[in-house]
C-alpha cells in the first residue's frame, strides 16, 4: 500500500489521453516488485478548460491539501508542451507534484519544505525505452516520473535540483475574481469568505445579498453569496443555474468591503 | 481486501467535487492499519441531473443490487444540504448506503434487514478535525461515515438509531413514467416489462410497436419497445437517437394494457 | 496483484451502464479467493461516438499496446448486440481482449500469438445465475468473461475455439482519413507521420503547412500538421479549436506526397 497518484488535467474524458497517461503509470509499476503494492489512481478533474493554467492552479491549490500526506499529483495543463518551459517535480507541504513549470504549481513556491527538480527527459527515455514525444509530456514525462515517485523513489532520481522560480509565475497575481463556474451554475471566487457580520460583498461592482448558510435558507430567485466549501466567497441562485441566468463567468471582479 | 465504495452523485465530472469526496475517503482510511486493506472506489454515475432526487433514486434502485453484498454506497443528490433534512446511513439487503434522508433511499424502507441511523456531525468533526461545511455534506459527512463503514465499523459508530421514515418520502410514488433518457436516446421507464404476448404498451397515451428482442431485429425508423436490461419497458428507434427525434423526456406517461 | 482490466465503450459516463459493467466484474471476483488479489480497473474511454465501431477500433489499436502485457481489454461498441454477430475473446500480442466480433478487434487478426474463442453464453449464465440480457452483453457476457480471464482463467474456460475471421471485417479498410477530433480541436488521422523533409501533407485535398514539432513553434492562426503522440499525422491551429474553426471532422481525406 502506497500513496495515491492524483490526476488533474485539461484532457477531458472522451479522448484516450487520460487512459494513456494511466497506462504509462501501470507500465512503470510493472518494474517494481509486486510486494511493494500499487498506488491508487484518483481523478481529481479532467475538466479544466483547455489551456487554462489559472483555473487548473486554483483547483489544485484548493483540493490538494485534502489528500493524504505523501500523495503524488500529476497536473497537466500545458499549452507550451515541448517548448522551453521547464518540466518539474516538487515536494511541498508533505506532498509531491509533477507538472509543467508554467505557473500551475506557483502557489507552492513558498512552502517551508520545498524541494524542486527539473525533470530529466533522459530518465523518462531510459524508463520507457523511447524518447518522450514533443506534444504529450503528460504521458511520456510527467506520468513516468510520478510512477516512480509514488513508489518511493527520491526526487533526485528523476531530475536535477532547481530553485523555486522554476515553478513559473503565478497565473493569478492576487485574489479578486470569479475563478470557476461549477455544474450547478454557482460562481466560485478566490476571495476568502469574510466572517464579519457587517461585510459587504460585490460581484462585478454590485452588492450581493448574503451571506446565507445554506441554499435552503436563501430567498428564491435572487443571487446571494455564501461561504463556499473551499473557504471562499461563492455566488448562487437557489433552485436555478445562476451563471446562465445572470451571465456569471470566470474573471468577473469580486470585492469585500468591511465598513 | 474489503467491500467497494460506490458513488452516485449529481456533481458531474468537471468540478473537483468528486475528487474531494474521494480525498475524504482516502484521508479517513489513513487512520486504519494498512494490513486491513483499502476498499475499491467505483463511480456508478455522477451524471444525475442537478438536484433530481427521483432520477438518482431510480438509478440507485436499479443498479445497487448488482454490486456484491457488503458494498457501501455514497449517494448525494442533496438540494436541501445543510437544512433540517436528516443525513442517514442504512443497512438494507446486505448492503450499506449513506445519503441525505430526502427520499433518495426511500425504496429501501421495507427491506427485511433494515437498520438505520442518523449521522452524527460530531463523529465527522472528530474524524476530520473540522466541523462539516454547510454546503458539502458529501465530502464532510457522508464520505467520512462511509469510509469507516467500508472498513467494517458498525453503523452505531457513525450515528443514532432511527426509524425507517428517516429515509424520507419516495420521490416517485408509483411506477408509470419515463425516468431516464440514456446516451443512445433510449427512453427508460420504471414500468416492469410485461411478458404476456398480448400486452400493449403505450407511451404518452399512444401505442408503440413491440416488443423486439434486440435493436437489430426492430424495423428501421419507427419507435419500438423492448424489455430493457434493467427489466423495465424501454423505447428506442433503431440506428437513431429516439429521444431527439420524437421529443421523449423524463416524466412521459407509460402504461401497459393486457387485453 | 493481477493484470488490469481496461474498458473502452460508447456508453458515456452519465448513464449507469459503465457502473453496472464494473459491478459485474466485482461480482465475479467475489468468487475468487481474496489472496489472489483483485485487478485494477482502468477507463480508457467511454466517449466513443454511439455505435461508431471504426472510431472504437482505432482508439483501441492506438492505446492498447501502451498497457502492460497481460492486460485484459473489454471493448464494447456493439450496435448489433443480441443478433447473430459473434461475441469473442482473443489473446493477441500478449494481451487479452473481449468484444463483439464486429470488426472492433479486426486489427488483431494477424497477431503471431493469436488465440480466439467465441464466448459461451452458457458460461456467463452459470457464472451469474441468469441468462444474459439481449441488449447489454457488455455487462452480462463480456464483463463476466473478462473478470475470470483477468484472474488467470484460460480462454478455453469462457468459450469455444474459433478462427481469426470471427473478429469480423476491418471497419476501416486502409488508412487515409481523419479518424478522431480531440477535445482541443485537433484532427487526428490514421496516416503514419512521414519523416522525409520533403513530404507534403494534404487534408481534404489541400496542402497544410508543417510539420511543426510543438504547438509553441507553430505560427498563429493557420492550420499546421505535426507528428502526433500516436505516431500519425495530426492537424491543429495554435491556441484555437481547429475543428470548430475549419470544419474538420472524421472521414476527411488525408494524403502524404513524397516528391
Amino acid at each position: 500500500m502506497t500513496a495515491p497518484v492524483v490526476l488533474l488535467t485539461d484532457f477531458g474524458l472522451d479522448d484516450v489521453y487520460v487512459g494513456e497517461l494511466k497506462a504509462a503509470l501501470l507500465a512503470q509499476w510493472e518494474r517494481w516488485p509486486r510486494e511493494r503494492g500499487r498506488p491508487a489512481v484518483v481523478d481529481l478533474s479532467h475538466g479544466v478548460p483547455a489551456g487554462d493554467v489559472a483555473a487548473g492552479a486554483w483547483l489544485l491549490e484548493r483540493a490538494a491539501p485534502r489528500f493524504p500526506a505523501g500523495s503524488v499529483f500529476v497536473a497537466v495543463v500545458d499549452p507550451g508542451v515541448g517548448t522551453a518551459r521547464p518540466a518539474v517535480a516538487v515536494r511541498a507541504h508533505g506532498r509531491i507534484s509533477v507538472a509543467p513549470g508554467n505557473g500551475l504549481l506557483a502557489h507552492l513556491a513558498d512552502a517551508p519544505d520545498l524541494e524542486a527538480v527539473t525533470l530529466d527527459p533522459g530518465f523518462a527515455a531510459r524508463a520507457t525505452g523511447a524518447a518522450p514525444s514533443a506534444t504529450f509530456h503528460g504521458r511520456d514525462l510527467f506520468a513516468v516520473a510520478a510512477a516512480h515517485l509514488a513508489m518511493g523513489a527520491p526526487l533526485r532520481l528523476v531530475g536535477e535540483p532547481a530553485r523555486a522560480d522554476v515553478l513559473g509565475a503565478p497565473p493569478r497575481p492576487a485574489p479578486g475574481r470569479v475563478v470557476w463556474i461549477d455544474r450547478f451554475g454557482n460562481a466560485v471566487s478566490d476571495v476568502p469568505a469574510p466572517t464579519q457580520p457587517t461585510a459587504r460583498v460585490l460581484l462585478d461592482g454590485r452588492p450581493v445579498a448574503g451571506p446565507y448558510r445554506t441554499f435552503g435558507e436563501a430567498p428564491a430567485d435572487v443571487p446571494f453569496w455564501y461561504a463556499g466549501s473551499g473557504g471562499c466567497v461563492e455566488f448562487a441562485v437557489r433552485d436555478a443555474h445562476g451563471a446562465e441566468r445572470h451571465g456569471w463567468r470566470s474573471g468577473l471582479a469580486v470585492a469585500v468591503e468591511i465598513p
